[in-house]
């Protein structure tokens, strides 16, 4: 006899919590099944969360904004220990993870621990301890999340040899650290390593760092982690890793150069957490690196299976995951209160500065054959700016040449996660140049730049450009 | 002869220097009289930088963070001399100086140095050492600011009593100080000086810290004020201040109580810079505390002399008086760039936790009738609320019950002067829940807030709260 559910959760990171609680607030009968001992997934456990905390740790413990703001160094650095750094991480993560229980638990969501299989398109199996659980689901929410991709050139076995999940469990730091890859997770670790004092190699095979970020973005960040410590070895690859030697790991690069290091970080990309799932026997099949297709209302192949988060691939961000599992589980019960997700993701980058962005780039505007104005300001051109200490800092808005409607937002420097919001808003409500000339913003602020960088844009256009 | 002008602009702070590039920028001749030697008058030299720097040194150097998020005193308090705290204030506003200035020259204003008065409605005279200079100006724009008043009873010319603009030149910091009044000025300071380890008293004749913030809002930053050390005293007056004593001030309250410290600060509002001018030579009766009245389009009793910034009194922050002198010039030039100040202003308060709000309170509604729904969401709701260890924030958000229409946003906490910006855009914007409810928010940003205060306004409405 099978447990009947109106929904059935695979996965209890941030978008399958996010669902269950979703579709527990419409008062559907909701079963959450998490194979690991705790909720919260890459999101809580191993990914965004820890490695943002770290960030944040690292700023502060290094005594960084000290010694550049005020020529004080207040770092503890000699005496501080990796569980200095990482205590904090550890109380953030176990808050979230407990907010994330009270709020399954308020919406009525029965949790299954173990890992679940189907068994037939609404039949999930889940094995708990030798026990096996069967579940009946109405409809059913594939949130399982991915997990690093292993190249299989590293030996991982050894412990100088980390993939992103595992770095966080690093019990000394080392002191040359090569980071493979400069996507989003390689870079947030090469600036927050560097920052901690740790010498940084950034190996990547192309010749920019995140190539969908905005050209000025990713050009003006790989300049700022260079000027922060991080050295780039550009269009490399690693053709082998020996970690023979009891000293130093020796990495080989594509263009014969060898890197000896005593730390190796492997970020080349992430694969999604199908494998166990059987999805044949639900009659799924899984795309490139185990990743499920779903059309825009996030239905699978079976229209009554939704997936969400990492699990479907790019943008794989927590932020994203959410919103697609909320709006998943609103089309699968025929909800209104969450008709559509936003055309526009924002994507945040947790570098050293921070880098983000809302909307399209110039590149990609002018591929496209529109004809835009382009207003820029720097954080050095504001009082806020000036108070933090952040000269690198800028921000970009792309507008429509024709009526200054705003198409792309992009910052780089201090709080920019928090500051595209700004033009987010801006972006869904259809805003043009006039909502920020209009705009009166708090002094001193970085929300000001906003103000500038339209005001250059103006400028462009009288000035006929 | 006198020399003829476009526009000559009196007072060369933030807003008189916005004005002057405003108008150098549409082409027009201008000159800029300023009676101190240097740019800025008190948004950059004594008031809004200087303060806001200072909040930000005494929040990195005292450990304030460290303290409460990591359980390490990163501390140099007992080394820290004033000049420590006081170095990156003046590199700061250094900075701020120089941009202004040459942001000025850019636009080819021409800068006279000395005090200005009117001989007649077009005719300004300007007395620098000694030496007389007449300019004759075609508009006229009066942007002198303000200056701290100074209520009688108490005797400034002791070294240990200080109104706002001194206390940032004192030498030795003070081990316990009182703060005369609780408006913005007296309660950002409080803050500070808590953060930097001196005892603090605030007293204010109200019951109630800025009665013009959202009832909780300001209940909140009291709260969150005295849990950081700040002792309130309600409802009491200074009726007389001795400093008669080499040891101690003592402080005597209209309730009979008495208050000795080493250091008194008196914030008891401000007094618009006019009684130099000789305002009746140019048609101009100034109003209490000696500010402009100004029309609208910030035009004066003669409509060719505008007037901004705080020498008009309320708000009286450097943001609204940069805006104001912008659409004062635009109007007087007939310039269609700039045509309207928004008619929603934020108001940003530095105190620690910071506070800000933009558009109405929940009070000021109730009592136009119009029926509300109320959604909060708590720092300590959020991810980065964990991450920053911020407790007490809260972002509050009032919507129109028919239609969820966006009228209010108020928010207390970290970033709170940068955060109300998301709600400013929306207001601006004429925006509903839905905006709000389609957007996703990078992960983990306080922006995320925002979503979860509709989400709670959503759920009331359906529960027919």
């Amino acid at each position: 006899m099978a447990d009947a559910f109106d929904l059935i959760v695979l996965g209890g990171g941030p978008a399958g919590a996010s669902g269950a609680a979703a579709a527990g607030a419409l008062g559907k009968r909701v079963a959450l099944v998490e194979k690991a001992g705790m909720l919260g997934g890459a999101g809580i456990n191993t990914g965004t969360i820890p490695s943002k905390t770290l960030r944040e740790t690292s700023l502060v413990l290094s005594g960084w904004r000290s010694r550049e703001l005020f020529g004080v160094d207040l770092s503890l650095r000699r005496e501080a220990t990796i569980s200095d750094f990482m205590r904090h991480e550890k109380n953030v993560t176990a808050a979230v993870r407990e907010r994330m229980r009270r709020n399954l638990d308020a919406r009525g969501v029965t949790r299954f621990r173990g890992v679940g299989r189907f068994i037939d398109p609404h039949t999930v199996e889940i094995l708990e301890n030798e026990k096996k659980i069967v579940l009946r689901g109405e409809k059913i929410l594939i949130a399982t999340g991915s997990a690093p991709f292993r190249p299989t050139e590293f030996p991982f076995d050894d412990n100088r040899v980390h993939d992103s999940d595992e770095v966080l469990e690093i019990t000394t730091m080392p002191k040359k650290l090569v980071v493979i890859g400069g996507g989003v997770i390689g870079s947030e670790y090469a600036g927050t390593f560097a920052a901690l004092g740790v010498e940084v190699h950034l190996v990547d095979g192309r010749d920019s760092l995140m190539p969908f970020l905005d050209a000025e973005i990713s050009h003006g960040l790989a300049k700022a982690m260079a000027s922060n410590g991080v050295q780039f070895h550009w269009k490399e690859r690693v053709t082998a890793c020996d970690a023979s030697q009891a000293e130093d790991v020796v990495l080989s690069l594509s263009s014969g150069a060898k890197l000896t290091c005593d730390g190796v970080l492997v970020c080349a990309g992430r694969q999604s957490n199908t494998a166990d799932l059987d999805l044949d026997a639900a009659g799924i099949i899984p795309g490139k690196r185990g990743l499920v297709p779903v059309n825009e209302h996030y239905q699978s192949a079976a229209p009554h299976i939704y997936a969400a988060g990492d699990v479907i691939g790019a943008p794989a961000l927590a932020a994203t995951g959410i919103e697609q599992a909320r709006v998943a589980v609103h089309h699968a019960f025929e909800s209104t209160r969450k008709s559509d997700l936003a055309t526009i993701l924002p994507t945040g980058i947790y570098t050293i500065p921070e880098a983000s962005m809302a909307g399209e780039t110039e590149a990609a505007l002018r591929e496209k054959g529109v004809e835009v104005i382009v207003g820029r300001a720097r954080y050095a051109d504001v009082a806020r700016g000036d108070i933090i200490g952040d000269e690198a800092g800028f921000l970009k808005l792309i507008f429509r040449r024709e009526d200054l409607r705003l198409l792309g937002v992009h910052v780089m420097g201090e709080q920019a996660t928090e500051l595209v919001h700004i033009g987010l808003i801006a972006l869904l409500a259809e805003g043009d140049a006039d909502l920020f000339n209009r705009a009166c913003f708090n002094y001193p602020t970085l929300g000001d730049l906003y103000k500038y960088a339209t005001y250059d844009a103006i400028m462009q256009r009288e000035a006929g450009a």
